[in-house]
């Protein structure tokens, strides 16, 4: 059996990647760390999980996790892994990371929104991990940078255009909208349920960080740069994310042919839920699971099409697409432990 | 395999039915039911279990059913199982009715807070589905009723100190905290969201019909009459159910003693998670589950014991608890089907 | 004193104009009428009012309300204010309207999106009831349309700019997210609080009613045809709309010149609240009140302006702007009987 | 003019107090002090609030505080206002206290739940602050003790009942449901919006420090010891509190006894509405007032008499208590600048 360890395991993404991982039938979860939580048992932190492992967290160490794992999952804040996954390369262990350390091609691009690069000789190496593009890529690789949810939410859904040169790639408008655990677990006025609820708001326009992740990763999907201008929000509601996508066809098309464009490119992807013409996803219906719901809209008279997506931002943003790419590099049906069915309400 | 069929199938709790029957092992959904929507493909009202299955709604009919199931879940309005069971019966077919048409013992005692009833020779009969309590009767039973919502988060917590003697019969009270979506799918003035967001308000104080229900069959545990003070409260979250229980210790007992008595009661049951003394549970904590977690505080000085029961009102206590009622019948591990993880948030 | 009715007082926007108008202290509050609620003190309907108002709803007539009011608010679906408004105007009785029916000075496009017009000749007479823009016209009129709370979110941001001729009037795009009271008070399975709560969708993208509104009064202001994509989603909050609204320069500014572009146009108007550069408006920043808080961010790179603009659906989007055209009608201060100041949270 | 400041005003109380004060036609808001924010204006703080004051926080210093106001407000954690009330007393400034350093009469009890009392003498010299019981005593006070939100919610309903020795004081139980902004502004694990949405758990069983607060002042109106069983619970509302209230009358008494007794007690208090028999409170039907909402049923069957109380925490349960106690103790009508109706939803 395959051995798999978490590193930071006690915030959201972890945890999911926990529950996820200990009723996976294909792997063995055997540690999981913590830096704020060493000693303590992980059902402790999260009583939700009760029954669903007996794992002490243990103080963050990579060789510890080596030693234990074949597949290790970081999901540490950025900077960290760029320091630990070296060492798992050189022992032989692969690695998912969920940060953004391993996602951009251009060592540059990262150090002009994150920090100076420390292991840039790796980025090379690393394989985006966008489950359904670069599938065949994430077969045969060692490190796997798994996207973030805001990019997956937007590459997704422009994927098939991008690729069939349908829309101009100069204008493209991105308003997404996420639920407040894409802020993670810590503590802050952010998230204080008060400056939540019944609250809505634009942040970070503009200048998000996944803004030259996507733009980096659509270009790559289209042979050509492409401008997103990018637009986050958070809404009050935990879980969830939607993205509504204002593009400009540059040839003449209906809206047959964007089905049509969209279903021969994801033909047999089964977390890819194709929604059809104007019928529009809806954040709660994808709750819970591994699936990307896409519709779209052509307003013809105005010369727009709208696409919209919808994803669970903690599984098929994060923990679950994580799985799903282990699942393609260990030769596993990509569908093995992710059969989680959203809820009817 | 087992043939199951659902009637009523597009209400919150149809819909659950149908969720968990269409991903169950050991048995195969043949045929869904609904007065409202004969006709059109159940994943077209519930789009969020697009992929679950291809099954159409079928116009309500029991001799349908009758042919294509061996058991029939019943998830309608009172007053209609009534009047469909005794066909099931006759034809040999087991039924799980999640109304309360044959919950209570005593045809008076149902008259009296709901309508005629037309099988009352049906009352002796049925089994009242309270998976862990009344196992052995259920293993037997042709027609199970299953519990409410209320009564399953209230019973669940007391029965092991009713038969144990431990606490005076005469002043339970209950306070209960309801999700909206235990009202059901029907649009109303009271589930209107603008009603209920920052809202939380008491009903049907020491009306509620879930009243007498709780009553008759805690005195069936306790072997004596049972009186139980009950106010249910509308919550704004979709799916959840907190019961907090106010009772009057008559023997002389710490927080040991009542921990070794739920202990001992509950020992081998998988679905009822203790929590412990002074932890007391959350209703998200449940949520997706088919878990019950029982915590309680001792209050010492004032001579009152508070147990405090947390649910998912549309699992345990509806479809979930119908599933184990089925997997008990059935000589099925009961657990089968019901392996749902509550998410870490 | 100035005596005023409202006819369709218990939906939403309704029992907002009953709450405003009975603490106003210019005018009386004389009668409230409605069709569903005839007879029922109208704190019956809404105990949250208790003590405001002991005003008993009177079956919907007309001519009751010409004889008893000096200004009329009809808070009614479209097509009935159509029918009543000729009486109140052969009578001498001032009339605000928050339905669509007077909105359109087209009476072709109104019947492309609604109904037959029945009352085409009083299109002219007409005046659109943006508070800050049409002030002067709002003075001397008879019949006000109170505009849709959609369009009001989508024009005060962008007057300033279209009026300047700074912006593409051909590529605008409007991302709006609008709370569940917008939906009125009907129940549905639209606003039922399971099927809103932890959800976030688009719905009637390139369709909705107020697109052509909006693009008619845009044009208006502009001097010249405006193209608007606009895509409305449903977030779960009671109260309280934002609109992110994406636009393309064509001309060279930077942000220096947009803020006083923006300042300069609402100089000495009070309900507008110019956040200036890159800090972006909340919706819960004006729950309760009749502020529109403006704010954007310039994306320069990409050639793209980002505005945003956040208010509370009910007051501003419908009955406190209703409220302050009535106050420049009457030649009162505008802000009379509207000083209600958000909440902290 | 009187002149008022606020300690703490950047705490939710501290803002809800300057909303208030600074609308206050009686009075003038001259200084708002905080720990944490000194030197920056009050309303980059809370933007909602922008155009409500322009003052600027300063640096908490007691003896600023004393030269620039009559009367002075303390929002501010326990433990702090015991060192600065002296100086105020001192001074000849009048003091509203919200922590609970004042509160209880027994400094021995206030150490066995907070600390160590530094200012025991004064003990004897506060009034506490429940507006409608202590009216008298609060007039000529120079140091109120604002109650705590729990004990308002509970000792109102129960005063009437509790003065008429109607009801057995050795076996009351209360269920109090809290929004979260009774948690506080300061962030943490608590109030992060994914644990709280969704959520509903008791906490602090038994153990809350509101409960001796509220034995002491149930007795001082009964004339003789109270016992209360008090469990609190977190739910999913910014504001407002719920507190179902168990009771075992002690006479023959119906429906009719007790609503008299509710009536005479509160007669003319505009700001308790009495609900009537059978008619319970709801949350948001209070939400931004200072209204506290009183309902109750008689399980007569059961020998139970239950009672409920709704109240804004923020407001009734803090700052407009205060505000209310000012007023009295100014000899003002105690409404003014407390004119605020909730919305309709």
């Amino acid at each position: 059996m395959i051995r798999v360890g978490v590193l930071g395991a006690t915030g959201y993404a972890g945890a999911e990647l926990v529950r996820i991982l200990a009723g996976h039938p294909g792997v063995e979860l055997t540690a999981v760390y913590s830096r704020q939580y060493a000693g303590v048992p992980f059902t402790d932190i999260y009583p939700s999980l009760s029954g669903v492992t007996d794992l002490v967290c243990e103080e963050l160490s990579i060789e510890s996790a080596c030693g234990k794992a074949d597949v290790v999952f970081m999901a540490l804040p950025h900077k960290l892994p760029m320091e630990l996954v070296p060492v798992c390369i050189r022992k032989g262990v692969k690695v998912i990371d969920l940060s953004a350390d391993f996602r951009l091609r251009d060592a540059q691009v990262y150090e002009a929104h994150y920090q100076q690069h420390t292991a840039p000789d790796l980025l090379a190496k690393a394989v985006y991990g966008l489950s359904e593009i670069n599938t065949e890529r994430i077969r045969t690789a060692d490190l796997v940078a798994n996207p973030g949810c805001y990019p997956t939410s937007v590459l997704l859904p422009l994927a098939p255009l991008l690729k069939a040169n349908l829309i101009d790639v100069e204008s493209i408008i991105v308003d997404s909208k996420s639920g407040v655990s894409g802020a993670g677990r810590s503590p802050s006025l952010t998230v204080h349920f008060c400056e939540v609820n019944e609250s809505l708001k634009p942040y970070k326009v503009a200048t998000h960080r996944h803004n030259p992740e996507m733009e980096e990763h659509a270009g790559a999907i289209a042979g050509r740069p492409v401008k997103i201008t990018f637009a986050p929000h958070l809404v009050p509601v935990t879980r969830g994310m939607l993205s509504t996508i204002y593009t400009r066809p540059i040839v003449k098309i209906d809206e047959d042919d964007i089905q049509r464009c969209i279903e021969d490119f994801y033909g047999g992807r089964s977390f890819i839920r194709r929604l059809g013409r104007k019928r529009m996803p809806d954040m709660l219906h994808v709750r819970g699971s591994n699936y990307c719901d896409i519709g779209f809209t052509l307003d013809k008279s105005r010369g727009c099409l709208i696409l919209a997506s919808a994803i669970d931002n903690l599984i098929k943003g994060a923990a679950g697409q994580a799985v799903q790419n282990m699942n393609i590099m260990l030769g596993l049906d990509e569908r093995t432990g992710l059969a989680m069915t959203p809820f009817p309400i």
